[in-house]
């Protein structure tokens, strides 16, 4: 079985899983989270937490929560923001129903506020059994707005056409003075920087949503086989329950290679010149812990029409 | 005025203010909620959150957003967190009473899960005006467990009897090689580590709040008069909402010293040895950011009786 199979199941085979239950694929949903459960990284609290979300497509994605020794526990990703990366990493338009393993967080409900209609999206708690006067054996969904009432979020901050989490965002970036990129690749003995690796982290970049900050970021990670994994930075209407451009790449590496971090060889950040929000410091920080020996740069851009041409 | 006088209100100020104004004390701190605005430091956003908090002693407390630029969101500290570490600063043991400016986001309602009692906690949102047809016009206050119902907190993972924030803390911490920490000391030109800054910094990791990984730390500062200000890190048990002990500490200098963070001149970082949770290599990076020619050392300490004189 190769890896991406384990964290996406195909439509068809939603199907076929359902109608073997004799239930709705949204039904099925809350069976499927123990296999989420497994898949978690949470080597500091040995606390598995699982994830799993049908997306409008009809395919499921899972998620664990993931940890990560020697940082602060800041650089967590909890299984709903893997399930959310995991479901951009396929391009999924829509999550409009998810069922966890335990209550989500008050970080993760924040978190969640940046998908388009959170407030309706529909959770279930697997962990909770439905109340014992509750005949019906169905599964109890709740909308996030029943989680997180009087909310915080995107609305309060941004104009309802600026595009949201798992929406396409093109955020117009490049890179900001060939030369200098240039002058970093010879002196680390790297060739083609912003050639596979480089143009991928661009392009992660590109994808990236951070409205609130105005400091998109992106980051490709190469492992010893050559393949690539990206990841776009994800921010929040509160700040901190952002997503870091290296967790995100994590989850891409996770989801497509499996193994451990060591396998991580080459990462390059993209990141916006004199950003006032960097994740620079804190990316090399987390890579160094994760795998000492990955080799690691950081490539500048701006705005593309602000971009070398115009200087 | 001195700078704590804006952090702090005396219980009999509280009461003469609400005495002038009509009002109980509870009903006295929506009104108080623009001063708290006014205290907020947020370079990056712009956006002033204001938090108050009255305190079973009767003194009202204060705190804003601060943000810091150059580094990840995650830093940033909250209103409602610095309202908290605030009330811990002055040994305040309840906070039965919040009013915030604006809706607190998830990331906070899960933070003050730590509170003891934490659900039965009320909050006024002063941005939420009361309904058309409500014609009394007291301010309305809603429990915590509105706000973040079917919440997961302490109660999850801790036994009743392990203190929550506010209460007091004895991690019972030791430095743990006093020849090793002298060598740092003397390498650096530095006397007494294990004197003022060091012995404060330690003190702050004795009252940290960290039962989830067993990480506690504490930061003592030192600024140009000699003054110190010292922080205790506190631990969410969702992780990623937790409050680094830098952040702590600059708490404390913002309500003690009030000035810019170029005034920090010496910082001491105490956390155990071979700790799963680190915070030295972030601490690093926060304070390079904010203030660039401070001196950072880090000392590590062990349980008590795993001490120096076990081995
Ligand atoms: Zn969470
Ligand atoms: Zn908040």
């Amino acid at each position: 079985m190769d890896e991406a199979s384990r964290f996406v199941i195909a439509s068809s085979e939603v199907e076929t899983m359902a109608k073997n239950a004799k239930v709705s694929a949204v039904q099925l949903l809350p069976s499927l989270v123990p296999s989420a459960q497994a898949l978690a990284r949470p080597p500091i609290s040995q606390y598995h937490v699982g994830a799993v979300g049908l997306g409008s497509s009809g395919r499921v994605f899972l998620g664990g929560n993931v940890e990560f020794p020697g940082v602060p526990l800041h650089q967590s990703i909890h299984a709903e923001q893997f399930l959310v990366t995991n479901a951009a990493l396929h391009s999924e338009p829509h999550l409009p129903h998810l069922a966890v393993s335990s209550a989500p967080c008050g970080h993760c409900r924040q978190f969640l506020q940046e998908l388009r209609s959170a407030t309706r999206i529909e959770i279930c708690i697997t962990s909770s059994p439905p109340p014992p006067c509750h005949h019906d054996p169905k599964p109890m969904f709740k909308p996030i707005s029943h989680f997180l009432p009087d909310r915080f979020g995107p609305d309060d901050l941004l104009h309802k056409d600026v595009p949201l989490i798992l929406e396409p965002h093109h955020n117009g970036l490049a890179f900001w003075d060939h030369h200098s990129n240039v002058d970093v690749e010879s002196s680390n003995g790297w060739v083609d920087l912003e050639g596979e690796l480089g143009g991928a982290a661009l392009e992660a970049a590109n994808g990236s949503h951070a409205p609130y900050s105005g400091c998109p970021s992106g980051v490709a990670m190469m492992d010893s086989e050559g393949r690539v994994y990206k990841g776009s930075y994800m921010e929040s209407a509160a700040y901190n329950p952002s997503l870091g451009p290296v967790q995100a790449a994590l989850v891409a590496y996770i989801v497509g290679a499996g193994g451990d971090y060591g396998g991580i060889k080459r990462v390059v950040l993209v990141e916006k010149k004199d950003a006032v929000v960097r994740q620079e410091g804190m990316a090399r920080l987390l890579l160094h812990s994760i795998s000492p020996h990955c080799d690691f740069h950081v490539l500048t851009c701006v705005s593309s029409n602000n971009s070398r041409f115009d200087h």
